[in-house]
């Protein structure tokens, strides 16, 4: 089997062997049952170590595209891309137009994928707890507020609350925005804002006007998983950069950026995603100090910029950035409703004009009768005493889920109490894998969100993300007891 | 309050807090009368002794910034609040990372470019009538019973209406546009249908699915503008298909599907945007055959499908489609409310799932909220009932504006009557441009849309659109004489 391999390229040679004979399985080049070579004979003939060639057969083993059968060898596997849904299962893929079967196979998104994987192992059981949510606590929803400024704004501006409104986002929305960054150290003005839906469109949007296929960007690893799908979606690669307790690793980046030539630079600098680890000061400037030297543009995500329980909280690097390097996301799903679906993008120079024509095209504007409902809610007092309140109820239940967690967690399991955010990112000890574990986890009736699905390249199995902020503390004790349960049974099957 | 600082600079961090805060104060960023937080609070929070802020504290009162009130903390004078320029517009683009520059050189929208060219030859006068819009009468809006379902909605499902919701939409929703949809003689299901921020994104999120750069599209031309920008922003090249009284030319789409080999085929077969005209029953069916025989996958539009006036109705291409060869975009737009931003797309097969996804990651979906609040609204009688409301306005108003352009317009201009839907495509004699009658047009106080923006390749100059839904019947009556008076003005520095 001849496979090209390019070794000066960033992305790993399992991945070059794994992708190349995922797209020959997926277009029946290698047909259901075929034999894979034997890993030390296809290693020796493409010149790679076989460790090589066995991850890459694991991961295609782990998507459900071959099989092992002990002693025999590995298998093309019967059933197409892991995963199928109802279409696949009552009908046969054939009988749609060849466009449909084409993009059945070729466009997927694999963080998604690695999710559904996930959940096609075991069913959700009822009574379950979920740790694997994104959100706050549902009770700080402050629905009665919200419902008597949305009455009042319909009242108020009548049909002119329905309109299309202004492209960039209701103006008096993006002044109270601005005062609200003032306190977070970020210096704008509403005429640098732009309204979105959510947050996940502010990053989506940057990056597709950013991005062109075979463009590279430099990421976390772990990262936020859907950014990984946006950046799969727009035919890019990603190039993982390891985190550690102080974000993400400075020198690593600074190679890549000499080498893989990226085209954007993409961060969760403040209680990543999942690790909950903030990058530290000197790495912030640094970073920024890059960015102008490589002339990289940086999208930075702040998810939960704010939500800051202990330790020294540091800047945005939007606050730091002079130059209209930083492209600046947050949202108001985290803290207050992820129904309202509304975040924001902060952008100076000429990229503002542009992201405004784009999130025109793309939708041409987000609901003005909800961002009219937001401004009459929302005051700078308001989001503050909401933010002090949410802080100290999350505060307390993190500190409940570290101490249950140290109460009855098997030793070995590791992980670091974060000073904000949402998430605590918990480690097994090696060997294990939490998407083993995740199928035991659900028949005990909790749930987390597994490591692997944030890892944008080689992947570890030995992670979970655990939310802290969404249950009442009875549950978050109820739900560790349970995690601990299900590690300890996973332990005793692997010993 | 996040203030950056840098510890390893040898300016003192009380200088460093000092200039933040009057960078902020000056900038407006903080307005008058705003409370800074308690020396003791912020010295904690950035990790610095309590003399450093105090000394920064009273740097700025000394410079008249803030004031002290005793026992209630520092405050933000008011004297010195004045807002500054906005230097995006004083500074010259070199100012900006190399990267910004070639943004601003490069990635250019050009219906959008057009418009903006065309809005400023010539200010907007008070007391316009813009026949240049594309919904419908404000007066139909049901704001009083719409807010009344906002309200019962956020009684009745509480926090339930303010999460994430359903990827694919609020399911009781789809349900009901199945019925809607049903009647349009397109039968689907819920589960084909996928909830958008208006048709907006049921189209852009299609065509970012389907379309990679260098791929071509077929599209009517002249043909809706703001798809002409969201083709140009996927590096999607456009191949525009004249239209005749009987729709897009067929004979030119074979033609065109032989030798320019297209992925995608865009068209709106009802109602046509701009020119108001409808495919036939033999093209639709011509369509549909060349678009299994090639493969293609066909978009429609139709975003006003349902408001028939007179004549034969023609099924939407969907209704003829039984293989899963053509994405169906529907909307609440232009019936209901602009402002709901809710559209949605019907899709059957492998690329329903995709949408899905793709829709996932673009923003995680749309307002659940909104969603619920309309389906309480909307049902099917309700529907009908406004369709008929609107369906006799509109009508009217059509006659209205028709009877006024025969009255008022010289002679040699033509224009097609339409049998639904909202524009009139109105023709000026050879060697005549709206665009240059444009601003003369504005002087008279009346505006429309000028053809050109229309046009995806080689422009024709001659038209116009022109709305007759918006206003009452006074206003067309008098918009049309100031077009006409605008007209012959501009005929005359012809001659």
């Amino acid at each position: 089997m001849r496979i090209p391999l390019d070794r000066e390229s960033p992305i790993p040679l399992y991945q070059q062997i794994e992708s190349f004979l995922r797209r020959e399985i997926t277009s029946g080049g290698l047909p259901p049952d075929t034999r894979l070579p034997a890993t030390r004979q296809l290693a020796q003939s493409l010149g790679v170590n076989r460790i090589t060639v066995a991850n890459a057969y694991a991961d295609l083993e782990a998507h459900g595209l071959v099989y092992t059968r002990l002693g025999a060898g590995t298998f093309v596997a019967r059933s197409l891309g892991g995963v199928q849904t109802d279409y696949a299962k009552s009908e046969t893929i054939e009988h749609w137009p060849s466009w449909q079967q084409i993009l059945w196979h070729t466009v997927r998104l694999p963080a998604q994928e690695e999710r559904n994987r996930l959940s096609a192992l075991a069913p959700e059981p009822e009574d379950l707890i979920s740790f694997a949510g994104g959100v706050g606590a549902p009770e700080l929803i402050p629905a009665d507020d919200f419902r008597k400024a949305l009455a009042d704004v319909l009242r108020r501006d009548n049909i002119n609350a329905l309109g299309y409104g202004d492209r960039a986002g209701y103006l008096p929305l993006r002044a109270t925005i601005a005062h609200i960054l003032a306190d977070q150290g970020i210096l704008t003005q509403a005429d640098h804002i732009l309204v979105t839906t959510g947050s996940q469109q502010a990053l989506s949007l940057t990056a597709s006007l950013l991005l062109r296929p075979g463009d590279r960007v430099l990421v976390e690893s772990p990262t936020y998983p859907s950014m990984i799908d946006v950046f799969y979606s727009l035919g890019v690669e990603i190039v993982g950069i390891p985190v550690d307790e102080n974000g993400m690793q400075i020198d690593r980046v600074e190679v890549e950026l000499s080498t893989a030539k990226p085209t954007l630079i993409y961060t969760i600098p403040t209680y990543q995603n999942p690790t909950g680890t903030i990058m530290n000061g000197a790495r912030r400037r640094q970073l920024l100090t890059l960015a102008a030297q490589y002339d990289v543009p940086i999208l930075e995500d702040e998810f939960v910029g704010d939500l800051h329980y202990d330790g020294h909280s540091q800047p945005a690097l939007k606050a730091l950035d002079q130059e209209g390097r930083v492209i600046y996301s947050g949202t108001f799903s985290k803290m207050l409703m992820p129904g309202l679906r509304l975040g924001y993008i902060v952008a100076d120079g000429p990229i503002y004009d542009r992201l405004v024509e784009w999130k025109t095209v793309t939708d041409l504007g987000t609901s003005d009768l909800i961002q009219r409902a937001l401004e009459a809610y929302i005051t700078v007092g308001r989001y503050q005493s909401h933010l002090h309140r949410a802080c100290r109820i999350y505060r307390q239940r993190r500190d409940i889920m570290l101490a249950a967690l140290e109460k009855y967690m098997p030793l070995d399991c590791h992980w670091q109490p974060p000073h904000g955010g949402l998430f605590i990112w918990l480690q097994l000890p090696e060997g294990l894998s939490t998407n083993e574990l995740y199928p035991i986890a659900l028949e005990e009736k909790v749930k987390f969100l597994a490591g692997s699905v944030c890892y944008p390249g080689e992947k570890s199995y030995r992670h979970m993300r655990l939310n802290f902020t969404m249950h009442p503390p009875h549950q978050i004790e109820e739900g560790v007891r349970r995690l601990a349960k299900a590690t300890r049974r996973y332990m005793d099957i692997k010993r």
